[in-house]
């Protein structure tokens, strides 16, 4: 007789209590199996081999930017997106139980949850500790049984290990989030509101980039994203990336798709997903 | 008397050893004076209050992608873009002078290049530990005397901090380049080649990026890079930022500026500078 494998409904880059976890639960509900993954590259694989029905990626923060990474692996996958969320992101300052304001000295966490809270840390006149990840520093003060140390993390992390919520929301910087792609290996039922994500380069000549966005001007369609990665393979050539309201079922925009294939060298549709809800203004 | 305040020739994000600091001695020669800030805002502030002659700030990096923190800075600071910079990035492993590969247990450097340099420091079995920089690595081996240590940066890094390169070359990436922008006030002369940086927002309506691109289409202006920006003031807008082969100068290039300016809501040019060279194909 065969084992059944288990299959987790959804994997993420990162160890318990990571920002990534917690988009899946306030995607999902609170009891969702999660899989935890060294790296990007593993959440895809999870994924492609049936070891979870869908992957968690980052795909652009509103601060730190665009994660190319997810985006450089989503040319070679071929996992569809099926939908976006958008995570607000807010930092918090997690101590062991016992632990209270006055005895903490040195603040753990990623360098960049570090620079985003640096007025606060620089106020309270803390010292500053890189580690590898946010939830890696909450595991960390737990582990290591630290008393005179905090770390900066998501209240998921907080849970995760055990440990007390001193003081939320320490971030300086205000409408930070980040924007996850939900990957699978269906395609999404067309929503009220639908986006959709494509890759496509073009020959190396003036206007070429030009003649390729026409396609989707001339019929109203209305972009969300754009931008421009090398190619690596390539020299000199690029590749874009574009989100557009609309879902490839559209027929105006079946037409612009059969209209950009003929004039760009390559076209990967990534996927058309139901248009995630931004929380905040602005980002 | 007025007592003779020193001017930096560039000053950079980072401390003694750091890229941007190799970016600097790489174009300039080895001879002058940088000068060492804590945030990328302090460069700018630098330059602007004449303490600093040119700021050598991050635009790209061909594997993490765009530095958006550098983008943001320039929309609000007044300074040109006087030139760009294509810094090969290779990773060294940098030790004290009698410590040998058999000691290292453990390296340490920023989460970036120990994640560029991940399959190098599997292969060998050693564990990572993260810090807030490259260079800043490197000093701690230092500092610290840690003999069974290594830290991962540039070779200006071993230099400044007196360590001996076991390794160079360790990343598992290939063509790993940074592109620098080179800040300053006043406008660059026009060299043989040039290119353009601009920042412009568009009236939130279908076609309407489309509309102020084809200003350089039609022209036959070759864009070399292009990225949207949420616009953090004011929700659901973007901002584009373009950079495109020719000098604000040429005719052509004034053509198509004057008609970008009527159909943007905002134009900011970001400077004419000499084309740099990339060193490595598909950068």
């Amino acid at each position: 007789m065969k084992s059944e494998k288990e299959v987790y409904s959804a994997a993420y880059q990162g160890i318990d209590g990571a920002y990534s976890q917690e988009a899946i639960f306030s995607y999902f509900g609170e009891k969702v199996k999660t899989c935890g993954c060294e790296t990007f590259d593993e959440v895809i694989k999870k994924v492609e081999l049936d070891e979870a029905k869908t992957g968690f990626l980052p795909a652009e923060n509103s601060v730190a930017g665009t994660i190319v990474q997810t985006f450089d692996l989503l040319l070679e996958s071929n996992l569809s997106i099926t939908g976006e969320f958008y995570l607000p992101i807010h930092h918090n300052l997690l101590v062991l139980p016992d632990v209270d304001e006055k005895s903490i000295h040195t603040i753990y966490s990623h360098p960049q949850a570090l620079a985003q809270c640096a007025q606060f840390i620089k106020r309270a006149g803390y010292h500053s500790q890189a580690v590898w990840d946010t939830a890696g520093s909450a595991r960390e003060i737990r582990q290591k049984k630290i008393t005179d140390g905090a770390a900066i993390a998501s209240s998921q992390a907080a849970e995760a290990y055990q440990l007390k919520i001193l003081t939320s929301n320490i971030e300086d910087v205000v409408h930070n989030t980040t924007r996850f792609f939900i990957l699978g290996k269906h395609t999404a039922k067309p929503a009220e509101k639908n986006k959709t994500s494509l890759l496509f380069s073009t020959r190396h000549e003036p206007g070429s980039l030009m003649r390729c966005l026409q396609q989707f001007a001339r019929r109203e369609i209305n972009l969300t994203k754009i931008e421009s990665r090398p190619d690596r393979l390539h020299p000199w050539h690029y590749i874009f990336y574009l989100d557009f309201e609309g879902h490839v079922e559209d027929p105006v925009i079946e037409q612009a798709l059969l209209h950009l294939l003929k004039q760009a060298t390559l076209v990967k549709i990534l996927g058309s997903y139901p248009m995630g809800e931004k929380y905040a203004a602005g980002n």
